[in-house]
């Protein structure tokens, strides 16, 4: 049996090391997998909730740059689409360029994420170079071969794949990078230790949000994590998508869950999954 | 007197839309203002914090794409900036291009929010098309000029001012589009009815959130926005930023920032403020 696994792509990025993280943990399990680069996070998620393959690897949260909102939003808007498993990954930057010292470099690219997250040592080490954005870590390679005074920040994974020179390693400002990443499909999620909801809340209701965590707290169920997203109407209305440190299939949480009713407007629950921390 | 002012530039941008908005409101009462482009958001308030310019304005928060990460992280790391206003501009997208009509259009460039905000349009009207990250709405003009089949997102106004046919207007793909911005400064805010402050939990403590919160709402003082932003130090470690509905000079708020204390890790206060909507 074969899986196929969208991905952000091209060859080389943190999301397809992630995709191919998951697609070992299958192999283990005699299932092979085919991998399908998407050229961009919805991307990913659609041609999944549509059928065209089988599961979704994206990124969630990184521990530098905070939630992906482009991940979480779709999600929303999809309502299709369960957890199966998260996955973190360690996230190390590598400077990679054709020039043979730091000082002759002009410009360097990578992914606004990656960028941001080399701030400290650009500015000490490469100050006053241009910084351009880039669609992917790995898009901001093709720069390289025809300019000796470009870098571009990607992985050492990213700089084997395309037989190119390591200047620096690593250059990321916090030595606990990671990125935490979904696996998502059609079918039911497993169960494991962590839920994934997200809800509304009724507007113009002075503390509206105390009311559901107090629910959770209440019944004892860890919150590890909550993150406010724009409802997209009015600035000022939000979406809250909420971790818990529990199994959606338990009693406690269910009643919890019953007993949200009254403080929320929509709920809708991305299932119950185990994470697998990746080497 | 003159009042000097750091924004994020260049000329044409949405922040130096909101920055010559303050500017116009420091005209009535008679002080005129000078505007300080500079090429990233911390920077501007980092040279805010050093004393080489009197105020920063930088957006927080969009409708659409959520809060401004970057803002957040600076403002936590600097310590030392108080917010004396804020301001909310309503944002409209234009496509901008030499091109006559819209299928000659190969690549599309812009600052990743503005492509983000428009993305259900450009699925639309022009599919296929490559779309290019760059570091403001402002930079992306500088593509037009040359090639004809290239077209850029930005304001009305820098339409105007780079002297740029408008293509299509307005583009972003949810109508009550709009961005809050802080004016910041190092003396004292002035008060007003909205304060914003951040904290951080003490580690390993369940549903350590839930306390704060209750102590706002035991109180009344309505809570209008909660964003968690990652510490940096491990995944699952967060600041938390809060909006609140009072004055921080009111008996009840300082009472609740005093019970505050056994729950939380640090504190910060951002100063109390009002906010004006620009036209």
């Amino acid at each position: 049996m074969t899986v196929s696994i969208a991905h952000l792509g091209p060859a080389g990025t943190n999301t397809e090391a992630a995709a191919l993280a998951y697609a070992k943990g299958l192999a283990q399990t005699g299932i092979s997998a085919q991998l399908y680069p998407c050229a961009s996070i919805p991307q990913t998620l659609r041609i999944t909730a549509q059928g065209q393959v089988d599961v979704a690897v994206v990124p969630v949260e990184n521990s530098i740059e905070g939630s992906v909102g482009m991940t979480l939003d779709t999600l929303w808007r999809l309502d299709t689409l369960q957890i199966q498993q998260a996955l973190v990954l360690p996230i190390s930057h590598a400077l990679l360029s054709q020039a043979t010292c730091l000082t002759t470099i002009r410009t360097v690219y990578s992914h606004p994420q990656a960028l941001a997250q080399c701030q400290g040592w650009i500015e000490k080490n490469l100050n006053s170079v241009q910084q351009i954005p880039s669609n992917s870590t790995t898009e901001a390679l093709q720069y390289l071969n025809d300019d000796r005074t470009a870098a571009a920040i990607a992985s050492t994974r990213a700089a084997e794949l395309y037989h190119l020179p390591i200047l620096a390693h690593p250059i990321n400002d916090y030595p606990d990078n990671s990125t935490r990443f979904w696996v998502l499909a059609k079918q039911p999620s497993p169960g494991g230790l962590h839920t994934s909801l997200a809800f509304t809340l009724p507007a113009n209701v002075p503390g509206a949000l105390v009311k559901p965590l107090q629910v959770f707290f209440n019944r004892r169920i860890n919150l590890s994590h909550i993150e406010s997203r724009p409802a997209k109407r009015l600035l000022g209305e939000y979406l809250f998508f909420i971790d818990l440190e529990a199994d959606a299939s338990q009693t406690s949480i269910q009643w919890a869950i019953a007993e949200l009713t009254p403080y929320i407007e929509t709920l809708k629950i991305f299932g119950s999954y185990n994470i697998l921390p990746i080497q």
